[in-house]
């Protein structure tokens, strides 16, 4: 399938056919609506909230993890961008055009010279938790 | 970028990448841990509940829905995806390539011919609420 | 014990209570921080949803559910329950006094006056999608 | 009003009275449809997240957190409960009978005897993340 034959080049156009075309052939079109859809990708939010609940806070890479943890944190996180890419394009949105320009946006609203000589004051919002300052404004908005 | 220059060929590595150069800009690295990644992506995908909630039940492709409620949708979805995208790649999950194996799970789990035979069966799913039968237990645990 | 001796009666404090002396007896208390309740508790709405998330859209009193279906409604609405209070408590958060004074913001904000006459505008806002007027962004931010 | 004289007897009955009588005066039962209130519901958790996702773990009773950040989070909280007994109520459950019989099933599924001999393991998972052992099954199911 287009878009899919190399690891690196899974595209979202890709994933969301491969989802048209599932739900196609299993007549699942009747389920999914837009709130249907919805209400799956919350379920699903919640199997992998789970996933992390008892675990106090977890270092980047998950050193500690087993492979087999690792590989069901991998399937939630999929079950996760399924139903939003089958979400978006039952609502009529074209995913990736949307992400690329909320990117965009997002350069436009945090620009990068502003950070670069503020570490000093996030360091502190980091030890503390004011809510003074445009760190956390920044971060409690940001999208990415 | 690679893999971003057409609409159509939004890739998840190319998304990947965009979000680390953006939070390394930032020094925002600091911030984007597991756990802090994950209820941020809460958080947006509270906000795209938010858009739906007041609406009761809306058609596929929402044929009423002003530009702007689109446009705002699409924002929202982009968010999901990007904390989605940068969670994945904060826990060391090759997210495109999980997407792709639970996609082919996914279908030896519901094989579409089993599905084809039962569209009877599903739309009596459909008009009532029953749960005995395959048709809850499979769409419970759907994921795509 | 105090406050749960009878249905009508069960209060906020009672539940908080009965919480605390179960995690206390089975040792559970290291493991009840803030962040790993909230997680908890979005794993538990996550479950709720699973239960709303084929049905489309369901009537008030759920009059076609069967018996079954509204027992394991009222666990996964109590699990609900139960994970806020007890992360209210460990938050040091008083959740019933919490309670009461938003109901009482949420009438100031949202004066009954103003709404009585505005029921044709609001009827018009259920069948339409419009963002304009006061109904969606009163309702949009409403809290009960 | 009965029920909410003294803030330590706030009762969920109590509570779902005031949202009832809140939603007719001011004509809002049209909205409150089940899945109506149940996103909107998912939106107010997306809320409480948000208040939580930039700050790492935190430490119970949150003793660094301004008064502001905790009227907030009071708030936050308030409006999940609010959202969470008027669709209990829209759904016919009786929510604090509900609860009172998710802790007893609570107090049989996990016996309390048990976990008094379990802490030395209980004390290995929170230090590694081994899946093995009835430890972290009993917390993913936990609902108090």
């Amino acid at each position: 399938m287009t878009g899919v034959s190399e690891d690196d080049s899974v595209t979202l156009e890709g994933l969301k056919k491969k989802m048209a075309e599932f739900a196609k052939e299993r007549d699942w079109d009747q389920f999914h609506s837009p709130r249907n859809l919805l209400l799956a990708l919350v379920g699903e939010v919640g199997e992998l909230s789970e996933i992390f609940q008892w675990k106090g806070e977890v270092p980047k890479g998950l050193p500690d993890w087993k492979e087999e943890e690792i590989i069901h944190l991998g399937e939630e996180l999929s079950d996760v961008l399924l139903y939003l890419i089958r979400l978006s394009d039952i609502c009529g949105v074209d995913l990736g055009k949307a992400a690329l320009r909320k990117v965009e946006l997002n350069a436009i609203k945090y620009p990068a010279k502003l950070f670069e000589d503020s570490s000093k004051k996030q360091n502190h919002f980091k030890n503390t938790t004011t809510t003074d300052g445009i760190d956390i404004i920044d971060h409690s908005s940001e999208s990415a």
